[in-house]
């Protein structure tokens, strides 16, 4: 599969000789275009033919013509003078975050021009170890899309022995070895453990050590100088958590692959993209990593970091580049990245933005305006996203039956809570006002603060105060029924009367729900369990909405469309219970990540991340 | 081996780190020098170390500095303000064109900055077959020179069942097989059968299909238009046979690489060297295909291509991108190719050359000058040709027992012929003039002109006529003891008394024969066979110099320098004779191949290339 054009059958490999030969008509020529030759960085008008899923030639004006004349089609198509440049590659995604299948995710990006993904499947992963990678690489098999993987290096985000968190699964370096030889495997993803292997923590050794002879994927935001070095040296190939210009130029500089991200959450495009120029199409890629079904279908996937970049003044044959070849280069996939014989047939017709001439009257194209994708083809065949919606509503075996194969059980297993269960203890013999820490929300972004706040107590528990903003979180176990359950206070959700849980919570997943008093936590937790995982909003009036996500309380194979307006729906609620956040659902799911600074909360208790320790809520 | 910086054992990972984090001292720092970085194309001045073979540090002076300061090194070394760049690798090479062994080879080549080579053992195959293979594979293993095989494709040149020639072995798809696995072997060797390709002949379908998911290097000198596409939709990744910018431009445009050539015979470089900028240094290789060791000595290896295209005028970022990370990314060999951490330590100090400004009197150094070699480092150890030199004389193994190896005999298996063996019967009937064919040497080509003229005949022979450069041409079949001669007529050569005669004749390599008297000719083949092979000329006044090449009567295991010595000593004594060729035993030995038109000699006749089929000497 990753070889240039590779052949099954002698038959084949004749057939498709002929057909670049002329000798037989080719199954599709699509005439009247500027294609791409990602090899000299330059637009050729022309055509090219296709047969058989793959390029079997192309043909440039102003070269020598052929004496046997113009390549025919069983199919021609009239190009109309747009430019036909290899389809896009995500080199960093977690198909998790889009909420959907890789069915339902397919039928969202492909028409945005993405023909290939390299798919961490770290959240699965998290929640169901071993059996959600099986059921990632199962999910996504044989889809129009071609879904490549690597494995999750990091599950939970933190070592076991810390005991900060509850994960779903840990996967040491050996339960990672069944996947070392699986062809759609491509390595190891994101090795977000950056101290571990520095330090060099054995299990991160025996992971690198295992995945060596295929590709090591990095995440090192703000590493640089000998410990970047370092990491270059374990054999780590890329990175996408640069956020400034300088740190990305250092890691390059050093061989560590730049992959540009704009996710959602975290957008470095704007920064970044200067980076790319003749030299670098070569060697910066274009990722997602976690981008939300809203943001795909209004702003599109890859498509908008090359919209960016061409908005940019930066030249078509440098994003475009970038956008496939590099990748495919830097990820092995031979048969991929270009517009040339023997070539995968992934591509996309698209053409610069017009805007109606002063002067003469005419409408002008010019890449500074961003462009359109036109068409889109994979493997030959035009992308129709209406056949793809029909194939992901039909697909039990890839969406409810994939279920299946998760569960053996529910997302959820947790007690179903009461109003009691997020009581705060105040310690024995408080005063009526106690000092507690507080974890302090950052709208847009992942980091929080530590803050101390006076709340009321009764000297027995800690009470909450909703007009000040302070409210309580609460972190439950939802993996072995353990019950455990811990409960704190947050500032920033802006909430009036109202509270919001959800089964998403990086990187292990557990419930985590905000709300304005215990019993509208409770009630919030209670849907979030008849549902079976996903995320719920409820409202004091009794009012609630909820968006299902039943497989692993992370993802659903209903219809992209669907899926945007129940999330604009539990947006709306939440605004209407005063949350003050942007993006309350994505903020609300990071503050267990106990690898990010400051403090964060997880089952186990209350983390100082400056000092991966647990800490007390009263102080 | 092929992947970056992968690791044997958890120790030797966790050393490199901390060499690479400074917590302990490289085996090697090299400071104040400018470093390529091929990633974004730019020179950095900096420093760099090394431990274990490997690149463990970068460091760039514009960069944010280490707070831990500088790297230290067991060895530190002042570049004095050079340029350091990867060594550089010769992407298509047939060692047996230098007539030295491998160990050889590398004793001439490192010194240049050669530090890897892709080896087609093209010549030892059609002279040994399969045995050919497995010598190559032993006599380069473990060189301080990292050599990687293609197997060759066509062995013999002519389909056998064409009948044009006798050759020491054929290779059919199954005899490959066996080598497929091996893994220095990154594929196969060029195609030179391009029409067998094109018309889907079954034994080249199956070589295709059996190499599919390594690398298929190409051969197809004048391929355009729709057959060029078909060259690659069969796979084909390279060519190194284009001689015009526009080949090269269609070619690489269709992801044909192109990799630039500068042999002994073919020089390329002036006309395709244009191809290369930003772009292309990433898409683009070098070569030597056929250099002599003459011209290694004096001109260079790869460097004198890049010496080429800094005369030019070009970016020294582009070519020394095109001399190392291209041809490593293309064969897929991702340990090597750049300054990075986690690369092979192989890399070169160079300088541009200067020459003394008028109006300052200081020396000024430009590129556009060319450059020189200051010194070359394989796997971080400072190449020692003395070192070498000595390796190579005393290595039995790999040189004197190898041909032990390969022979099981003599390397020329033939009847020792005498001044009988060279008549050129008439027909029957003939007057005292025939016409005949004669093969017309064209000077500084491989090309033959086909040629007539009128020779004298006593009715039973045909008479040469060397006043008029008429000289009689044969080959003898040396591979099967079959006694198989072959005689006709050549002009071009200008000898006035003498012969000369070769084991080096492709791709068959039987022997070939030219001389001015049937005696001296049957002298010549009778000293040939005295050393079993290698190259002898003989003068009328019984004065005669040879070159043994007593591995396979291609190559020596002897001193480089005493080979050149040698071949000097021949080519004066063939000029004594009034030979009139530069390169005389060159173009004596590509005039048996029946693949070049338009007229050539083989043991089984005269061949007229244009119609492949075997011709009369007498018209």
């Amino acid at each position: 599969m990753h070889s240039k054009a590779s052949y099954a059958t002698a038959s084949g490999l004749k057939e498709s000789i002929r057909a670049a030969r002329g000798e037989q008509k080719s199954q599709l020529v699509v005439r009247n275009i500027h294609w791409l030759d990602v090899f000299t960085g330059v637009f050729r008008q022309g055509s090219i033919a296709v047969h058989n899923g793959f390029i079997v030639g192309v043909v440039a004006d102003e070269m020598a013509p052929d004496a046997s004349g113009p390549y025919e089609g069983e199919v021609t198509v009239d190009g109309a003078g747009a430019y036909l440049v290899p389809g896009f590659i995500d080199s960093h995604v977690h198909i998790e975050s889009s909420l959907m299948t890789p069915l339902r995710f397919q039928q969202a990006v492909l028409p945005c021009g993405t023909t290939a993904v390299i798919w961490d499947p770290h959240e699965i992963a998290n929640v169901k170890g071993k059996s959600g990678i099986r059921w990632a690489l199962d999910a996504s098999e044989g889809l129009d899309l071609d879904v490549f993987v690597m494995v999750p290096s990091c599950v939970p985000s933190t070592t076991p022995a810390m005991g900060l968190e509850t994960s779903g699964a840990t996967l040491f370096a050996e339960d990672l070895r069944e996947f070392v030889d699986h062809p759609r495997i491509l390595g190891l993803a994101e090795m977000m453990n950056f101290p571990g292997l520095l330090f060099g923590d054995d299990d991160v050794t025996a992971k690198l050590l295992m995945y060596g002879k295929k590709r090591l994927d990095g995440h090192c935001p703000g590493l640089t100088g000998k410990d970047l070095n370092a990491y270059g040296v374990a054999g780590i190939h890329s990175c996408h958590e640069s956020t400034s210009l300088g740190e990305a130029a250092e890691k390059l500089s050093k061989g560590i692959h730049v992959l540009i991200r704009e996710g959602s959450c975290a957008k470095d495009a704007d920064r970044l993209l200067p980076l790319i120029n003749a030299y670098t199409s070569a060697t910066v890629g274009l990722c997602s990593d976690d981008r939300n079904p809203a943001d795909i279908a209004e702003g599109g996937h890859i498509s908008c970091i090359i919209e960016k970049s061409l908005r940019l003044g930066q030249k078509p044959e440098d994003i475009f580049r970038a956008a496939s070849w590099a990748p495919a280069r830097m990820y092995g996939l031979r048969d991929r990245g270009a517009i040339a014989p023997g070539y995968r047939a992934d591509f996309c017709l698209v053409a610069p933005k017009g805007h109606q001439s002063r002067s003469a009257g005419a409408r002008v194209a010019a890449w500074t305006e961003g462009f359109e994708v036109k068409a889109v083809y994979k493997s030959g065949r035009q992308v129709d996203a209406e056949g793809l919606r029909r194939v992901a509503s039909e697909a039990g075996d890839k969406g409810d039956q994939a279920r299946d194969l998760l569960t053996q059980g529910k997302n959820l297993n947790l007690p179903l809570p009461t109003s009691q269960t997020f009581l705060v203890p105040a310690r024995p013999g408080s005063q009526k006002s106690v000092k507690v820490r507080v974890i302090g929300v950052r709208p847009g972004q992942i980091l929080t603060d530590h803050l101390q706040a006076e709340c009321a107590s009764d000297g027995l528990e800690i009470l909450a105060n909703p007009p000040m903003d302070i409210l309580k979180i609460s972190v439950l176990e939802r993996h072995h029924g353990t019950g455990q359950v811990m409960t704190a206070f947050v500032k920033g959700f802006g909430l009036k009367s109202g509270a919001i849980a959800t089964s998403i919570n990086h990187d292990s997943h557990n419930v985590i729900v905000v709300g304005t008093t215990d019993e509208l936590m409770a009630r919030a937790v209670n849907n979030l369990c008849e549902i079976d995982g996903g995320i719920v909003v409820v409202a004091a009036d009794g009012s609630s909405e909820a968006l299902p996500l039943a497989i692993g309380g992370l993802m659903t194979n209903d219809e992209p469309a669907a899926v945007t307006e129940k999330l604009r729906g539990l947006k709306k609620l939440a605004e209407q219970c005063g949350c003050v956040l942007d993006e309350p659902f994505l903020q609300l799911s990071f503050l267990a990540l106990p690898v990010i600074p400051a403090l964060k909360i997880t089952d186990k208790g209350l983390v100082d991340v400056s000092e991966f320790k647990i800490v007390s809520v009263q102080l």
